[in-house]
């Protein structure tokens, strides 16, 4: 016979880009891991550079990304990283990317609009991307853009459990600050065992970051308001929507939600008096300057940890998920 | 100098599957046009075949499917004649799929699920589609499974205009039967200038067809509602949401909706007492045994004739819906 | 070092479409194994939905169809369910597909029509099948209309140990049923060691399942015909041949196929008097209403599996039929 | 409006390989039109090279080659003719194989063998190729391989038409001189009016250009033979057919063929004495020491010039084989 | 007959990124065009945003974006303007690079590093471009990066226009700063009739934009040397040279360049004594605060409006260099 | 649970072309490994065929192939081993060529030329190659051609330890004899503690092999000159340049080079006086009639050996060059 034979043998690799490399520190201490030595610059002249200081073949290979502002940035390196591993041959690449870039860019609200979330995916694939690995995607349609296997983790049980153990109390009422995040609101009422309340307003297509609160359909008078939402981005929605619940009557405003982008005047937005508590989860960074007194940040590395072991030892990354929360 | 040099030259055909031929007609009427003589045909043991009269080479063909039951078969007979189309030199081939097979199944519900959606846009790729018209698509992010342009039109202008002929009355309220459509009831209602209810359910994701209601957010009393839906299957959702509001007070129910596809017992649901009208496009067929009394079904052919026109001439498709409802 | 390793393991799964499962079930049996549990079902509009019950990670899946009719439904299902295996991170998909369907459309015999087996292939390919396993393909080119490996079994040794031990007689001759098929009969002849006859006919291309006897060229007065073909449709061609094989003097005629989809009449055909014998496998379901006194089924599930055994094993297929029959 | 608009205009142009020029100047003789001037040489150390001395930019271009031996140096250089035409920004590139190479490589006739034929297809494909024109496939299955269209050309009508002309006698027999050829002899006896006889004999798959002739089935006395094939190689089975023919009783052996391919022994074999007359086509190159007294060579550069100038003008290349022998 | 038929027509489109828009209003007056009015963003976490405000269906569509730092924003605004031409329907997608990103990392020089040139043209691909063009490639292998046509066009004529109207003396010396660019300059010293000098230095890979100087082979004495080189960065290499030339007794120091990056303290070092001149293109922008006395910027233009002309024309970008110098 | 689990195993399997089995044999013993029994053939018309005696099934195969006149022969062997191997279901498919065919066409120098080198990177991944191994590219952007990874290996270490026991003296001069290679020239001067010189001379791009000496760059006389170059076709180019060393008063003229094409009358020019030693590898076969008195040929095996080793223990090829030489 003219074969070599050997048995064959699994590696699991971390990498991080820059954007926010305390993450994925706690996924591998979480994991038992260390991350594999990389040496990512930029040159003088805005382009990126990423090298492995040790041997990748044949490995397993998550890279891990916040894409954060400048997103564009973040986005490029972790392509760059991306197709370096496949030159250096990787066996799996899994891209990593708790917040997915471009997520509400996810059709076309008028002709000649971009698609820029499924480009996105195009992009990872065009790298050399075996997988994508993600959070509360803004929409789940967005697992159909890419062509391959997608774990969508959910920050819910995190918050939830979060809530357990930290509010008491009988009054609550779960409110969606918007009409597209109702059946996320619907599953945490059913969840907490509270009623649902819904802000109706309509937000205008070609301004972002603008919206125009109408009224509210429910009860939230003398109820302590739990407002989720998948991201918040400069706050002025939700915000207003918080104001709203306070006009009309709510006790309490808490806001509970997954990504906490805070850009633009966000800060000031959230700080605001009838906004009583924001309770985030940490899938961006949230230096200094974007914490404030009211902000709670729970860590998602622990459910980013688990979820790469499950899919590194061929286990269920559902599962996980199965009456967690 | 070695060339042979002539003027080029467009030419549009179109051709049908045997799922609803009637609608093609229609359509190629609209466009002074007449359909591509084609032997289709369905061997003893299930397979089908296809094969057109007349050249298509070089030509914009446009083949038009009602994916109706059964539907795979409508399915697998319309990426035949794709493939026909392109081993016959057909220059671009545009799916026309009025009513996008599988459009509910966009997305990973719980593990092991498919996303048949985009199963579906990739099998159009496959067979050789350049492009794919459709008409209210499930969720809009289906746009972004096919990796080409999508002409996404909206039913919404020939039921609105048909309301606005035949409805005169200021004490409309528009209502959303489930969490899933607020959006396009809050659009109604800002066309209608009338105010929105939304009905309040959950919908167990294991259990096809099935729905409980739990209440309405939103006044209906000595109301009108006109509910708005993007299709009906076999009707039980909407007919529950049509009793209960009827159960709270409403005046009268007139259900608008794009795509009928009528399966199962829905001809029954539909009949009921609480429910006073229902009106539909002709995306899917309608024979006679799913007609009823109450039924108004408008004709989508001008529409898809107009986008046609406007793809085959390089006009523009998104400007047919501005301003227009 | 940053890697965490441990040792590589190989998981072999069979998944079973609803067209005929208790084939997959024997085929189980063979290799000692169960079916993955899976919802498969059918939606009332004529949509499809298939999910596993349990993870399918990392594993080695192999998801066996029988197509019979309705061919385009278990087509589709199988589709479905290699989608649902790629997005639920199966490491290798292998379609089985005994009989390949539209095997016969394997190529254009006239301007403008499709190659329907060749986009059977890139349907699969596309949905993500790795490897395609399939019995008696209708020409062997087919294996070069998948892009990557075909696994090519032959149902020949199975149906000559049965004629071995049943048939006991030196006045066998092999007939050919067909131009077409006189390749495969020499090959018979050659076996048993028989002389051999073909059937001159001539088929008229644009009318399916029709076929015009001319005659006979080869000897079967006083001789025991045996007729090999791989596929038995309708009927009408073979049981032509028969009389016509019976008319020239033949003592006793038996057919011998692969494939029995036996649709339209060929019960009748079949069971007329100057057939004596038809001797098939099961790679097509046979539900009581499709079987008669004259025919033997013999089972094609110990073919399969050990197929698989070798597939999994990284074994030799060929090898399975080396000096086999 | 910000466009610059112009009529669209299509060009046509011609390029040749260096395999059979004469070939190429006979079809652009036919269409009135001159072959791009192009520069294509052999380097030291067997390296080809090839640039087009004219603009071809948005042209629709076709790319003649004969592939006679040495078939890679010419198959190769066709692929380097297409890659340089694809980044030369030509509009749509057709390859015109009149013998399309490794044809008989068309299955795995036993386990880890290649499919060549595929191959083929495939490299045209990885090239730049749209479109494949060919004549006479050796199975026509292969149209199959190519994804896109295929323009599959028979030669019977040039041959039938010879033979119409020059020969005038009621004593013909047509004659496959191979299992695998018998459809096609079918067809010619058809066309001519003649019966058929069949030469039955096994091929040693692992040893080419090798055959055992074992017999005839059919009658050939006092008969003149027209034996019919889609190619001689070495000319040895067709050589000992002839000899059989005769050794039976026939008066005559015509051979009729479309691809001369003429290797190794090939004249001395056809040549003999036993043979009448040899008739080809001239899709391969015939130099002067491939010519016998016994042959005629029939020009195949109409077929190829008409085809091509129905391929330019989007006119059916189908029907110039309807009714047309 | 069934077909619609009407004149084909082509249409040209121009559109513009952020980054330079300067220069492709340049382009469109130079061809008499307009830009299409384009609305493009950056949204407040960072993320961009395109939409066309005019139909591109069915048009020749160049968009233009010019790399200048902050480079990957850039880079991911023109894959976000492609794809919503893409989905726009545009028929032919050319991306026009001026300067090409990332062109200097375009091979391995170590392992685990990327191959980001290729990585960007995979990206165009996968956004959905058909051809690039650029000006002066850092390698000329960077043409086969991307799978389709590239234009490359040279700025050399441009250069040496503007010496040849303004330098009129016999003293010259062509210079190359570094052992990669030699081929460039003995280009230039073969048209200006001047002699050839090289400084031989070593540039650490590890360490981008430093250098350190070791010799000039060649006499550069009492002359006037004139550097070439594709692109300035930081400066730091190209001014050690120009003081080597000087100390080394050569008269005078003209750098002509295309690319003028400028980055870092590029201005501080290309204003020191040594240099007298600097020479380059504006395919890069150049605000006010990276000009200075000793800077002549030529207009790149004209030379893009001729090859977008050529192109759109199906004309030939080639003949635009030959004999230009 | 319904898995059938068992551990996994790698299996190596090494594969050789006909063009020099002498060095895959090497390879195998360096490796302790044998190679697979292959049935490769021509057939008489130039077709070639292969066919692996042994199962291949799950293996990490590398075919080796060195593509020596005739070249395409060659290259088309191996890609048809590459399909064969594919077909096979081997695991991964590593084409090993040490010398890249068409390595010199890698860019387009003028219009409508082919970019031959990115063909061929897309034959073999058409064929289904997953990786490229290949020793000293004529141009490291040749890596960037492939869509997956290329192990580049480097000859040098092996001439150099050559060089470090066979020369001992203090007057060496290291010359570049071609712009193009002054770079490879400068790492060897480094490496050596030499001096550099230049050959300073123009190839006329349209006329291949020839050149015409301009003059040195740098001090040669009394000096032992070692020219360096990544190949030797013809030979005239490096024969002249060896002239005009011994010219210009060079004491001796050692020619190293990794690839021996000696194609055309390299060896008459080889052999003339004014060259003192050829040192080469046997990446290209040298047969007898190449061989001659002043030649050293250095075996390549080892080299290979050992990054095929590499590759498959998942160990890093990179290292294998640090600080090697």
């Amino acid at each position: 016979m003219s074969k070599i034979e050997m048995a064959g043998q699994k590696k699991l690799v971390l990498i991080t880009g820059r954007a926010y490399p305390e993450l994925a520190e706690q996924v591998a201490e979480e994991l038992g891991a260390e991350l594999v030595p990389t040496d990512a610059r930029t040159f003088a002249n805005g382009e990126l550079y990423a090298r492995f200081d040790e041997s990748v073949r044949g490995s397993d290979a998550f890279v891990i990304q916040s894409h954060t502002n400048p997103i564009n940035e973040w986005l490029m390196e972790q392509l760059i990283m991306v197709d370096a591993l496949k030159r250096a041959s990787a066996k799996r690449i899994t891209v990593v990317a708790p917040f997915y870039p471009y997520s509400r860019q996810d059709k076309k609200g008028r002709g000649r609009e971009p698609i820029s979330a499924r480009l996105v995916a195009d992009l990872f694939k065009a790298a050399g991307a075996d997988r994508i690995m993600s959070v509360d995607l803004h929409a789940p349609q967005i697992q159909g853009f890419f062509d391959g296997p997608v774990d969508h983790l959910f920050a819910m049980p995190v918050l939830l459990d979060h809530f357990r153990k930290t509010i008491d109390r009988d009054d609550i009422t779960v409110v969606s600050p918007d009409m597209g995040r109702v059946r996320v609101a619907d599953v945490w009422s059913d969840r907490l065992g509270a009623p649902l309340a819904i802000i109706h307003k309509r937000r205008d297509p070609s301004v972002p970051n603008q919206a125009s609160v109408h009224g509210i359909v429910g009860d939230v008078k003398d109820r302590w308001c739990i407002m989720v939402d998948d991201m918040i981005d400069t706050g002025g929605t939700i915000s207003k929507a918080a104001q709203a619940l306070k006009d009309n009557g709510a006790k309490g405003v808490t806001i509970a939600c997954t990504h906490a982008i805070f850009s633009g005047s966000a800060i000031d937005h959230l700080s605001q008096d009838f906004i009583d508590q924001v309770v985030v989860t940490d899938t961006l960074p949230l230096p200094p300057e974007k914490r404030f007194d009211k902000l709670t940040v729970l860590s998602i590395a622990p459910l980013l940890a688990k979820a790469i072991h499950e899919v590194f030892e061929d286990g269920s990354v559902t599962s996980m998920f199965e009456g967690a929360a």
